[in-house]
């Protein structure tokens, strides 16, 4: 055991980028209701000489961009739910199950980077009493608004009260999306299961979010060491530089050693739900060999994760013995490593899957923490060619079925989906997800639209993401431009964030959504006006974005300069428009009268009529400005 | 005038990546029928031990990367198409327009780089013969096929022949894509200007490619510089750079000072069609004062671009004077320069603008060169806020107009269109161009789905590109990352192209282009296989994929591991699958076996048997391979 001074070390050298996003201030709003929550966002500043209000965006980068913030990692992250889940009543504190070498893997490198087991592990965890069941969608079932969803609401709403006068401008293909989002929205969606709110009462730590198709479209970052690269500290860096960037989950998908300690690192620190696929674990405990496993050692690897606080588990239990058969004449078979493990164990038992036969004694695991299913697509299409195929599909409709199983014990279900789909067939995965599931909320990878462009699969699946998150998935699995290649660096996962972010702001957009537009208008309206640093500060990348244009114009003048390098001061499109418009004002002409025109031609027989009163030589004046 | 030795050195010093394509090599595929016309495409040959076909892909880079050919960018490319102008008997060989001061700028820094004229400058130069038209459309409807239509079929065609046995699966929105491509159907297509081969007869160097919905989706990339920033070498270089990476078309959209020096040394070392917007030039001798244009000195700016061997002009014809307040009330105004520029004209001068007005004059001008027109979208939409409005579906509707005025004199057309458009909208913007221009071909910029991600502006746009694409754009202009915020450099324009070339790929894929999945299932064979260096050099970009699996695995046995730093050994699900399917072949079991299933129960029911009747204990036999 590492003593006091060797973990202050090791805590130190596990370094995270904190501060504010630039151009950026944290705020905390307060719940309307009067409760005392208050939900962190993050409010960008604009000119003071612009006249345009400051813009309020959704924050998923916790107490790391908080200036008043004391981050520790030794410490791990203030617990903001403790005394919520607590004042429920329904739990009992147990001592925790103790790890064993296992946990952290037998074979294998150590690759831990020397950085030891964290420092404040739990003695005790929190578990239901018996009988209890403390998921988030058995509140809601009875009708109690939980704090969770109250912080939800105030945080989906953003600035929403302020936006009356924006008209709703979409095409929402059925969803249900409320003008402004209460308390009670919240609930009724998650008691109805359209929306999760993942909240592992042993990750009181985590900032409540919603995913739903009502809500925001959601991404999720996926990190993890696997048994040729990465250690802990990239890990945990990794972790808070891709919520810095806006990963409203993550995903720790190590394999290998330190599975254990490296997930405690993780979860402690994340102000985000952390979702993981305790099968990689299981499999790691019988030395890598599928046959070996048992539903003995999968249960135990359960409770190990729900007790440090996994707020979702990807569980393929619909990987189904008769479905595997329908894979052998694809030209990538079987792509999902849970779902390839898992066929596996079936051919060689000839038995169905223990995670179908087990199916509900692992919901009764789930509610007593309140994890969140993601049923996983063991199944899914891995190229062009495979999608939407038999396989596919049979397992979609098996997931339905689960959901309903894991629904009747009150336990949140998202689905998750493909992964490789061309653009024609994009649709039809939604459609039929929302058919078989019930509307539970899809969770999908990509999709990439195309299979050509390894070393850029962020854009080929940023495309089909973007797309089906419009069509309704509520959350998108990113994707970096190491996919398919090698595992993601800090720059790559970076680049995914980034990438997933803009397609569900794209999706959110499409669908109407009433907080989505404020921010494109403002940044374009910056962009009309010449002010650049609001331009950088309301992107989803200001640093990115102002080191682009200072790789021409580098000046500070240039900040504030009429033009830019793309057309110089001559050609500037902007600027003569500006000057145009300029030039309408000057002729007293109200602006009514340049867009009361019906058609086209009225509007011309009009225009000349008060062109040909004013009288032509008033337009000379203008003249000489653009040489300015 | 600079002497030889100066000459010799100023082109050394225009440096231009040659050399095949990693992993490909060039092939001369024969035209069918015998005429001797041979086209040149990229043959990427497979792993000897694989059995698998080599995959033939479209080539955009010319003679660049063919080892044979010898380049000499003083000397300018091979003349491909001059016997085949010539031959046709309807033009005359006149002296070029001398070139004047001002063609090359009156303001400014000269920002040549020292760069001199370009040594190989052509004395006389072709035009159609009085009363004569030389442009494909003319011959096409005429019923003649000519060499450059007949270069388009095979060229379209690829390995098509070979496909037989692939089923169309697509939505193509009523395109009309043939199963194999002749050159009476490129005639057809011409002829009733769905398509158009942009050929200008002074630029015999270029390899003819056509645009049109039922053809393969192109790209077009921008390069050229402007008033503060980039020289001459670095543009020939990124043309070089553009078509090398799969650049269609290349515009020169150069501004400030020499703009025909620049221009004459893109043009002849180009085998790709070369586009411009030839306001700006024209503006650039007026000083940059837009009232000052005239008709005259536009004119005189057609005639020198025409003679240098310009392939298609963009001509912001649809900016009509009553258009112009319909911007007034927009976010963005009028974002596109040559519209703001014929914006203030029409305004300063209080008439319609001579585009317009002299619209027949221009055609009399393209029709005598074969230059094809690429209707601008002057008032396209700059942001989301305003997608779709008045303004610009007004200027479509014009667009519509003035290409029924060109196609009475049978000249070439397509048409510009947005832009900035939310995914909803994007559709609308199809279907009204499809009607409004009697299926002319449309050529996108993007569109752009948000605004709020400057720095992924090629993201945020090759969402767009990829959706209209597949709805029916016939050509896609890349976007780069420093979109809105500076002039892009080679890797950008390098990003930029592969964007948009998977942007386009997908599109073919999604309308079911029979070409199109050929590729995708060769690298998803490869990448199940673990051929490595087959998946690389299937990609887009070789170089960046085989980079990125080596940041992590750079040995070179790790090329034919078969597993990757993803997952590492134990856990790849294609090995697994893998396993999976042999196993299946141990039991005997004809692959029809397993995909008969009809549903998911029946196949369940009959797989069961076949186990029940093989017996549980020869599954066993398979347990130990993992391990290897």
């Amino acid at each position: 055991m590492a003593d006091i001074d060797s973990r202050i070390e090791a805590a130190d050298r596990i370094g995270v980028t904190t501060g504010p996003i630039r151009g950026s201030r944290k705020v905390h709003v307060a719940s309307p209701t009067g409760s005392g929550i208050r939900v962190a966002m993050r409010e960008i500043d604009l000119d003071p000489h612009s006249g345009e209000p400051s813009v309020r965006v959704y924050d998923t980068s916790g107490p790391y961009t908080d200036p008043n913030a004391r981050i520790d990692i030794a410490q791990g992250l203030p617990e903001l739910r403790s005394a919520w889940i607590r004042a429920r009543g329904d739990i009992e504190e147990i001592a925790q199950r103790e790890v064993r070498p296992e946990d952290n893997g037998q074979l294998g490198p150590d690759r831990s980077g020397g950085v030891p087991a964290f420092p404040g592990v739990r003695k005790t965890v929190l578990r239901a009493k018996p009988g209890a069941n403390v998921s988030q969608m058995h509140y809601a079932r009875r009708g109690i608004i939980t704090p969770e969803m109250e912080y939800v609401a105030t945080r989906e709403n953003l600035g929403r009260e302020r936006l009356a006068e924006y008209v709703r401008d979409g095409q929402d293909w059925g969803a249900a999306i409320p003008d402004y989002v209460t308390p009670e929205f919240v609930r009724e969606e998650v008691a109805r299961g359209r929306a999760i709110i993942p909240s592992n009462i042993n990750h009181p730590e985590s900032e409540p979010m919603a995913i739903g198709r009502n809500f925001l479209v959601k991404i999720n970052a996926n990190i993890g060491n696997s048994a040729v690269a990465s250690d802990v500290a990239s890990e945990v860096d990794k972790m808070v530089w891709s919520i810095r960037w806006g990963a409203d989950t993550v995903m720790d998908l190590s394999t290998g050693r330190n599975i254990h300690d490296t997930r405690e690192w993780i979860i402690r620190n994340s102000p985000v739900p952390i979702g993981t696929v305790p099968i990689y674990q299981a499999l790691e405990k019988v030395g890598g060999i599928a046959e070996e496993l048992t539903w003995e050692i999968f249960r135990d690897t359960l409770i190990e994760q729900a007790e440090q606080g996994v707020d979702y588990f990807t569980i393929h239990a619909g990987v189904r013995l008769p479905y595997i058969p329908l894979t052998a004449k694809r030209v990538t078979g079987i792509v999902s490593r849970g779902g390839s493990i898992m066929a596996k164990w079936c051919l060689a038992h000839h038995k169905e899957s223990f995670l179908y036969d087990r199916f509900d004694e692992i919901t009764e695991i789930m509610k007593a923490y309140d994890i969140a299913y993601s049923l996983g697509d063991g199944l899914r299409p891995g190229s062009i060619a495979d999608a939407n195929d038999e396989a596919q599909f049979a397992e979609l409709y098996t997931l339905g079925e689960l959901t309903k199983r894991a629904w009747d014990q009150d336990v949140q279900v998202m689905i998750e989906g493909p992964g490789h789909v061309p653009m024609h067939k994009i649709k039809e995965n939604m459609d039929k997800q929302l058919e078989a599931c019930g509307e539970a909320p899809f969770y999908t990878l990509g999709p990439l639209t195309t299979d050509i462009a390894p070393g850029y699969d962020h854009i080929t699946s940023g495309i089909g993401a973007a797309m089906i998150g419009w069509y309704g998935t509520a959350m998108l699995c990113y994707v970096t431009p190491k996919e398919h290649l090698g595992l993601p660096d800090r720059d790559d996962v970076k680049v995914g964030v980034v990438t997933y972010k803009l397609a569900a702001h794209a999706a959110d957009l499409a669908k109407g959504h009433p907080a989505a537009k404020v921010r494109d208008d403002a940044l374009s309206k910056a962009r009309f006006e010449f002010r650049w640093r609001d331009q950088f500060n309301l992107s989803l990348d200001p640093d990115t974005a102002e080191q682009y244009h200072d790789q021409t114009l580098p000046a500070e003048g240039a900040k504030s300069a009429h033009f830019c390098s793309m057309c110089g001061p001559k050609f500037c499109s902007m600027k003569i428009t500006q000057e145009v418009r300029e030039f309408a004002r000057l002729q007293n002409q109200p602006a009514d009268a340049f867009v009361a025109a019906e058609d086209a031609e009225k509007g011309m027989a009009e225009m000349s009529k008060v062109y040909e009163e004013t009288g032509r030589e008033l337009y000379m004046g203008a003249g000489g400005r653009e040489h300015d």
